[in-house]
């Protein structure tokens, strides 16, 4: 039952894409999946933004010889990719991700935003009222199969081709205990990331809403916080 | 601006009170403060029950002789300690906490309650009126000094003698810097534990909803886990 690395689906032969992948957040996974030899779909609500975004990535340094990166619309690499992360602003999310429902049904989707708001004390969570953007998404793609995870992954960490490893655990949200197994795999596959499972979509709200604490952290101590669970 | 627990003020004068200490987490806090030097008070509504209790935690193996551990009604208890952590079950958190106030004036209020709910399955967070029971006693309290933290050591962990480490970082919410400081350096008493600023009040909620989550973690990998926040 304990955390086992070894233990993990292959996921090699996975094509990755991001819906929003031309964001900060959205470039870095790409950018690090791309790394770890996955082939990426970057997706973008203008295709030639996304070509333009995957190219940068593929002329990165670290890539392995041969890294697969294209760039399309949106729902373009939806269809053509068979785990999809959502990555997208949160004030974007419920009309972006409501009109990918037909190409995301039967594909393994990962929602990474965070619903948060900024005043002048800083970050806080909004409410949201299907309860996190996760079940937001869950609702609007009742033929996928959505995750929360890699909400905590600071991206100013995943785009920098100097950093090898990123010492952290992805939280992975989900009512599938399968999902656990394939977006686990694909966090391994970044050196230093464990997935784990957190618990059910309808405790996904606390870990986006913990993203405002890390960006509080990181104002205080100068860091790019990210979140490791003990005693695994 | 990183941690630099070299930094941190001298606490070892002050005496700890625990507002629920005969429940598991007061138990095991009190212990643990008992064992690390601290002056420590048990508080319940019943002042027999708290003298039984402290009288228990003062047989304990581990504790430094002459180590200090009384115990009395909550009201006294709060009146005659520096910081009084808050460990009361959540259905009991208003009407206990409220009647406090007056004590409770001018004094550090650690508030480690966790509002949660419980069905077939699992854990999951409960809606706060006032955002969270960190908020609440805040509210309640207005002559204290409140901050959210220790929401996610694991009682099992703190009361087991044969435990030297509990490795963890005690995230603290709070609206004064000063605080940090104080609850931080009580944190690090404990060997293996950080006290880490974690954000305002107003993000506490999700800090004691992540409760939910360590629950799931535990359940699915037979853990008893915590959180440390990485790059610090």
């Amino acid at each position: 039952m304990a955390y086992d690395a070894s233990n993990l689906p292959d996921v090699s032969g996975l094509t990755v894409g991001i819906v929003g992948g031309t964001g900060d957040q959205g470039r870095g996974l790409a950018y690090r999946f791309a790394r770890a030899g996955q082939a990426v779909l970057i997706g973008s609500r203008s295709a030639e933004r996304a070509a333009r975004s995957a190219a940068e990535i593929a002329s990165s340094p670290g890539l392995p010889v041969g890294a697969s990166i294209g760039g399309a619309a949106n729902e373009e690499i939806a269809r053509r990719s068979d785990v999809v992360v959502i990555a997208v602003p949160w004030d974007g999310h419920a009309s972006i991700v409501g009109t990918l429902a037909e190409p995301l049904a039967g594909k393994i989707v990962v929602d990474c935003v965070n619903p948060l708001g900024f005043d002048k004390h800083g970050p806080y969570a909004l409410a949201v009222e299907e309860g996190s953007a996760a079940q937001q998404a869950a609702a609007l793609l009742p033929q996928s199969r959505v995750c929360a995870a890699f909400n905590h992954v600071s991206a100013p960490l995943l785009v920098d081709p100097q950093i090898d490893r990123i010492e952290l655990d992805v939280l992975i949200c989900t009512e599938e205990r399968e999902l656990v197994g394939i977006v686990g795999a694909l966090a391994a596959r970044i050196p230093g990331m464990r997935g784990i499972y957190a618990g059910r979509l309808r405790n996904a709200h606390q870990i986006e809403a913990l993203t405002a604490n890390l960006i509080a952290i990181n104002k205080r101590y100068q860091a790019h916080a990210g979140i490791r669970v003990t005693d695994l």
